[in-house]
């Protein structure tokens, strides 16, 4: 049963997430009134996903509202600031209510693992689309950016990336595999972990960050580039997860930890002199991150085989208008 | 000839609007990096416009370009706001080079006008969709907000409404005028003009500030009911213009004054009080705007007749859902 426009945001929309004491208004009126602790940079990154591009059709609703607020949280977390409101532009062709109740669900629970307030909605019927923006604070001038890396700076990657494009491909019927290792792939893609602790703890030893989201080689790549850096990446040093492995085999599984997206993994370089840091105040066991390269000053992306020689890789992550 | 996403972003995105002090961080990392003036609350919105639900297929570039960021600026207006700076999610079924460098002139004079700085943006593939959102400030607690009203505040109404749901008519050829009357009408549609530095001043005067994009009636009646009261609206008080008059007849645009959508004007309320001091400070020939009725204990919205008589309006506003 259709309801109207006023209805739906006021039933879905006005709770999401949690209330926050620096919320003067949130939803309901023509835009929010926020409050920035003072000292603060206001960081700020929108995002949106498309159905049939950035998720398969007939995703569940759940996850596309996780994903769409978790890419934006990786954008954040990237920078290493501490997210705080969100605003969700939500196209949909009707108004399908229980579509709404889990797309919210999965959005919601999310935002309160973050303590996020939904502060705006738009919602508008058109082609399944929902864009969300999300802003948050970092005390002034402590931001990581792309461009801090130099050349002798080591590389990190948290996670296992490559499982979330092993997780598509099964979502889209282009790989099968069942059992643990499956559902472990598709909750990868389904419902991926924005790294946001962990971005704001790097602020102390890293040079410069970014998220992975089109492929860990282009990220990479671009964090190089950024800094007026190369960058070699050691093949073998690239963390594989067991159910990747076991999903594809060995030599594709670090492939597509190479050149697979929607990891929404941090990779960021650190001064060889704040490596022993890290590795004390964050161990890598503890919060799973691993070493796989470095920078350099010839430019370019490089991966390293074992014996020193370069390897080719077709792929170097997801463009929208060039596949 | 398609060109690479990034490629795009950086084209024509990377120095759209103006350049300010207060950006750190513009497009080009995961997030931008933002300083907001002490003393003030920050103030968003977020809205999309859909291709065939807000503007006809095949409307010009620059016009989407201009409304895109105009509805925002008008929403940051109604709560009296300056605004600052804007993210914009582009989706677009290719990356056709001419339509984006109409688009983006079209959203670039705008922001010039404003001076507003696009400091992030994300375009993808699909279909034509474009959600903006735009930061601003206003001195801490001085917002106007929907919820001020009392009753026995008289309500006035900036422009002449009416005139963009005329000129959508035009543009879809549900009307048929020549002449420089359809010229202005079509304008008034296609490049509707925010009313930022009039919602700055009003913060003085008004008890209550809403945008019209709606419908006069539907939205005046969205301020009292948020006011916690009801409103009359005189009848032979609305505001038509003579492009409008001349268009359709007396009868047929005054209703679309008060119930065509995409005026993006403001409507507002002011305690009797201080309409001497509004009129004093801001005079209603120089800045445009007119008293239309009052707002009133008893609920509901309703539109008087010259004897009093309560008038029948069945279309009360746009609702994407419901029609």
């Amino acid at each position: 049963m259709p309801i109207s426009e006023f209805a739906l945001i006021e039933r879905y929309f006005r709770h999401g997430g949690v209330k926050r004491g620096d919320v003067h208004l949130g939803i309901g009126d023509d835009a929010a009134l926020l409050e920035s602790p003072p000292g603060s940079d206001l960081v700020a990154a929108i995002d949106t996903l498309v159905a049939g591009v950035h998720f398969p059709l007939g995703s569940p609703p759940a996850s596309i509202g996780h994903r769409a607020l978790a890419v934006n949280l990786s954008d954040l977390a990237a920078m290493g600031a501490r997210p705080a409101w969100a605003l969700l532009a939500l196209t949909m062709p009707s108004a399908d209510e229980s579509w709404l109740e889990e797309f919210t669900s999965g959005f919601s629970a999310l935002a309160r693992a973050h303590q996020v307030a939904l502060v705006g909605g738009d919602t508008t019927s058109g082609p399944l689309c929902v864009s969300v923006q999300v802003l948050g604070h970092v005390v002034r001038s402590t931001a990581m950016l792309r461009s801090g890396g130099k050349p002798g700076d080591v590389l990190f990657v948290s996670g296992t990336p490559g499982e979330a494009a092993a997780g598509l491909a099964l979502e889209q019927r282009r790989l099968a595999l069942a059992g643990d290792a499956a559902a472990r792939l598709r909750e990868r893609f389904l419902f991926p972990t924005p790294r946001v602790a962990l971005g704001e703890r790097l602020r102390q030893f890293a040079s410069a960050c970014i998220d992975v989201s089109d492929g860990l080689l282009a990220d990479a790549a671009k964090l190089a580039e950024a800094s007026g850096c190369g960058v070699h990446i050691e093949y073998t040093s690239v963390p594989v997860s067991e159910a990747l492995s076991s999903a594809m085999g060995n030599t594709a599984a670090r492939e597509l930890a190479l050149t697979g997206g929607d990891d929404y993994e941090l990779c960021f370089s650190v001064a060889p002199g704040n490596v022993a840091g890290l590795r004390q105040e964050l161990p890598p066991e503890q919060w799973g991150y691993a070493r796989i390269g470095v920078l350099r000053e010839a430019r370019g992306a490089c991966v390293l085989a074992p014996d020193s020689t370069v390897m080719d890789f077709s792929h170097s992550g997801f463009d929208h208008f060039d596949r």
